[in-house]
Order: C-alpha cells, then structure tokens, then sequence
C-alpha cells in the first residue's frame, strides 16, 4: 500500500515578524499540493507585548522562566493573535486552514518540565502526539496550524518549543505518512562558514553533523534545531530538510537536506 | 428519521470572571450528555487587557468601535487566553474540546458592519455558518467551542457578539439536527420584577414578550438577547432557554424558557 505523503513545515523568526514576508509565504504553503500541517513559533511579538505589560524575563541558568504571567502572554499571543492571524491569511488564500493548540481534540499532551530541582515554570516537554484527531483534519481536507502551546489533560496549558512540536509531530505522524519535514529559518540553510550565506552545507548526514560539532563550524543555536532533525530521521520521519522560505517553492533552490547516513 | 439532538450553550459574564464558577460550570458541561457546541464571550478580561495596555474605549454613538489595537486585544483574550483555558479544562474534565474561532476551518464567515456612513471598525455581522465542518468536530467525538472572533474570508479577523454567534450556530446547525439553544448569564432568568430574582417569568411566547417590551417590564440589555431567541425559534431552533449556570444541572430549577406559541 503506497502511504500517502505529508508535508510539516515550521516557521518561526522574520517570516512571522514581517506581514510582507509573512503574505508571501502563506499564498506559497496554500498553493502546496497535497496534505500538510503548518507549525509556528512567535517571533518577537511575545516579547514585544511582555514588555508592553511591564514583564520582566526571569532567567534560571541562562533559560528563561515561563511564569504564569509569561504564560498567559505567549497564550495569548501563539494562540490568540498570530494562530488566528495566519488562519484568516490562508483561508483568504483557499487553504482551509484550522488553527490549533495541543489543547485542542488533544492533540499534543505534555508535561511540566521539572529538572534537576530547577522548576522551569510553565515549559512543557510533551508527552504525546494525538494522531487520530489530526488525521481527521486531514482526512476532511483541513490544513492544521499548530502554535507552540500544549497542555497536560489536567487543565493545565504550557508553553512548548515550537522546533519540538514540529519535530513530534512529524515523528508521529510518520506512522501514518510518509513525512518530510522543513524547518523555515533566517538563513539559506546550515552555513560551512559563519555569516556567509553562500556556504549553504547543501547535505549532512550523521557523521557529518558530529564532525560540525567537532569542529564547532555550527552555532549554539543551530545545535538543538539539528538534534530534532536527527531525533526526528532516527524515529521513523522520511525526510527533513533546512533552508528559508524559499525552501517551499519548489524552485531549484540552495537548502541543507539531512539524512541519517 | 429520528433527528440527533444537539445543545449549544452561550456563556458569558460572571462564570467568565471567576475560576471557581467557570471550573463548576466546565464540569456540568462536560457531563452532558448527547452532542453539544460552547459558545463564550470575553467577560471583563478584555476591558482589562486593554486598559493595562493603555487603550481607551472608543465609542460612536453609544457603541463601541472595534480600532484595531482592541481587535488585537480581543483576538489575544477571547481567541488566546479564554478559548484555550475553557478547552484545557474541559479536556481535563472528560469532554474532548476543539477551541475555535469563526477562521478556524472557515466556520463563522462574516462582514465589516458599516452603518449609515458609520464604520464600526473591525465588527462583523455573519453573513455563513459553515454546517460541514462544525459536522465533521461532532461526527468524530469533539465538543467545538467558539469565541466571539469571525473572519471575512478575505484575510481580515472581526469582533463578533458572542449572543449573536450562539444563535446563528443554532439557526445553522437545526438544518441538521434538533437544536436546543441555551443562553446563560448572571440571572436565574428573565425576571418579572427587576432585580427580584424570585420573579423569573418561567415561559415567554411571542406575544408575552411584546407585552414585557411594551410595559418595559424588561430592561434595554434584555432586548436584543430576546431578539436573539426570537429569531432563532422563527429560524428553525426547537428551544430556546435563559438561566443561570444551574440550568445545564438538569435539575428541577427555575428559568426561562421561550416559544413562538
């Protein structure tokens, strides 16, 4: 039985920050053929209403604290404004788009992450990913878009890192689809050297990324994006790749495209 | 053939302000029985949004005008905040919630009011309420729960009366099943007496409620929630109720029931 295809694309950074790049990029995931899901993080919008509401950032060991206030911004934010936001732009482009928490049909369950005596507020490590509702989405023609919030099915919503819940998702997803995964960022892909956006890594496999780590060619940030990826290849996800957002054209553009070997 | 049943509820007012009211009320709703919509406005927190975000209340007329920084801020309180907190609590309580705005998968499609050269601002007025995907949430088990955010189908999100989406989810949806509306507020009922709430009018046709408007027996708030009831029985709606939170009980309690006859 051939499976059918899904595509899970993550967005975060300029692309929500700017509403011309944020248009574009919505017209180009509507006019993407076949099933897909859309995941966001929150750009700086979150930090811009904190400050707005005279929130400070509480750090712990360089991480920052989601306290309840904290939770209630990005609740409102993720959930409120830019899950809504980019629903109405994709519906306005034909894509009969359903915007989503982890709350919702329960998608995504999670738990409060507690570590080594560090209570890190309000963050969720998630649990599981509800893959009946979401097929039922799919399956009547809707394109889920997920925002960074789960919750614990005990009342309780937390605040999750968007890379992960696109990273779980296509992981669970892909006992169902064959899935491929992108990840949207700032850059054209990974860069060999730092800054230089024309040293697009076009393909790295496992080896590879421990040897960019190695050589510490890769940035702090860049780290954990790739530790999903690979998390992700190794549980089952069919293809995943790196690039900005002219990865979903289709055109023959400069992308990084991971693999396990 | 035997129509389904299905109950839509609209909250409001008090039970929104309060945790201890709306965690009770969550749990009533979640023992219900049969097929069953939420439908929410946005209590106070909005005003309260706005205010410690420095907004003042716009009026024209009497009415107040929806600028965009407030149809930022309802779409974060209603949207965000309180559809997420209402479906992490039902979800906690059994009942598999989907917390839904008018974008979200095209549901409530509505128009910018403008009135006698008056713009409003970002307020809508429905003009579609989309049968086969509110179906397809209850046909798979799911509980929608709308707030008071439509959209124009054009990319552009409208604040829209939570009463007024209650009746026309119910004035839509009794084209498919049987459709008990129930309105919920701060009052055991529509009252005979003013603020005597020992003198709930137990039942209201057509007729009655000329008299009552006639007489002024009930106040200037009262009478569009009854046009709303109104205009839904005219529509097709089988019942339509007004009580407080102990009317989804299922107990002996006095409240308000409405009829054309």
């Amino acid at each position: 039985m051939a499976e059918q295809n899904l595509k899970i694309i993550k967005i975060g950074g300029n692309i929500i920050n700017s509403d011309i790049a944020l248009n574009s990029f919505l017209k180009d995931f509507s006019n993407l053929s076949g099933s897909k899901i859309l995941v966001h993080g929150g750009g700086k919008k979150a930090t811009d209403m904190s400050s707005k509401l005279g929130l400070k950032p509480k750090m712990i060991g360089g991480r920052r604290l989601t306290d309840r206030a904290t939770l209630e911004v990005v609740t409102m934010v993720y959930a409120g404004l830019l899950n809504k936001k980019l629903t109405a732009i994709l519906q306005k482009n034909g894509c009969n788009a359903i915007g989503l928490s982890g709350a919702d049909a329960n998608c995504v369950t999670a738990h409060k992450r507690i570590l080594k005596d560090i209570d890190y507020g309000f963050a969720g490590d998630i649990d599981q990913v509800n893959t009946d509702s979401i097929q039922v989405f799919i399956q009547n023609g809707m394109t889920p878009v997920f925002c960074a919030i789960t919750h614990d099915k005990k009342g309780q919503l937390l605040n999750t890192n968007a890379d992960t819940i696109a990273s779980e998702l296509a992981i669970a997803m892909s006992n169902v689809y064959e899935v491929e995964l992108n990840y949207i960022f700032d850059l054209p892909g990974v860069l060999e050297i730092f800054n230089n956006r024309d040293s697009v890594i076009p393909h790295i496999n496992k080896k590879k990324y421990e040897q960019l780590i190695e050589k510490k060619t890769i940035s702090d940030g860049m780290i954990p994006k790739l530790h999903n990826c690979f998390n992700a290849l190794k549980s089952g996800v069919q293809k995943v790749n790196i690039g900005d957002a002219s990865l979903i054209k289709g055109l023959d553009n400069l992308y990084t495209s991971l693999s396990l070997k």
